[in-house]
């Protein structure tokens, strides 16, 4: 739980995840790229030649959950890599200073007293695993980088979840967002 | 408010602050060093020649200040680089993965109902500026370095706010911290 977890989203023209669609949700896109690869580090661009683009992020502590919504996600959270998951989605983010500049309470109270941004995930999660990294603190171009897993007969699901959290308040500050869906080579 | 400000203290032989003395107050020391230098940016080994360590961290949005707070913080807390502020200090902390383990609410209930650390902070700030920077998300062996400083007159002022910090609970989880006095070069 408390473990540091760095990820480089590399997107390429190889990789072990080949990209279905992206789809720029709103702000700028990114470079249209063949697949996409998840390393375990934070890679330097000469450390990757041939990137169109790399996006870093840490997985750390959580900044909004609280105790009992703490032990709900993990009764119910899958974990990555399940074998059926041929599936994924990369989702980066960011948020305006309008969101940045808001107090702590502020921001918690439209994330899930308004949005319901953790409730709303917990009744996904038994079929999607997802991983979220911070990448504000980095100097990244987004500041929150979401992979998603799940098999192919939950897509219509993940798309559910996906519309379900754009329609919240909490999303009227996201003014970039780019969409990556993926299939895992077998 | 809502900018990113990167920041690598960088401890050599020579810089414009001049180390007055270094205590280890818990866990590992870092190395002795004559003299610390703050770069605004993410500085990597080979970029600082002759540097005995480099800590890296960046000053970013609150994670336990609330709206009410944030007021009252505004209304006191001077900026960085008052001239007559010739001392300053550099504390790199690290807390344990008992802290990280917590929730957001158990956080905040340490941090503030109980130790009080912004509602102490405040009556010493109108004296002393700060600047917290997290090093955590960037891999760092520390997860917080605050930057203080304060006038000649005020440091046993500054004495007394660090012994307040480090008797309370939330300093329980501290399990790494380095205390740097310095003082400008004139």
């Amino acid at each position: 739980m408390a473990a540091i977890i760095p990820v480089s989203f590399v997107g390429a023209e190889t990789g072990p995840y080949r990209v279905l669609r992206m789809n720029t949700v709103v702000g700028a896109p990114l470079a249209s790229v063949a697949a996409v690869t998840a390393h375990p580090v934070h890679l330097t661009p000469n450390a990757a030649p041939g990137a169109a683009w790399i996006l870093r992020g840490t997985n750390s502590a959580v900044r909004y959950v609280e105790r009992a919504e703490t032990e709900a996600l993990r009764a119910v959270q899958p974990a990555l890599g399940r074998p059926n998951c041929s599936h994924a989605a990369l989702i980066p983010i960011r948020k305006s200073d309008a969101w940045w500049t808001l107090s702590q309470d502020e921001r918690r109270e439209i994330f899930e007293t308004r949005s319901k941004h953790i409730a709303s995930c917990l009744a996904y999660l038994p079929a999607i695993a997802r991983r979220l990294h911070h990448g504000r603190e980095l100097g990244e171009p987004f500041d929150f980088l979401t992979w998603f897993e799940y098999a192919p007969e939950h897509a219509e699901l993940f798309e559910e979840l996906v519309g379900l959290l754009r329609a919240t308040e909490e999303w009227q500050y996201v003014d970039r967002e780019v969409d990556i869906r993926l299939l895992k080579n077998s």
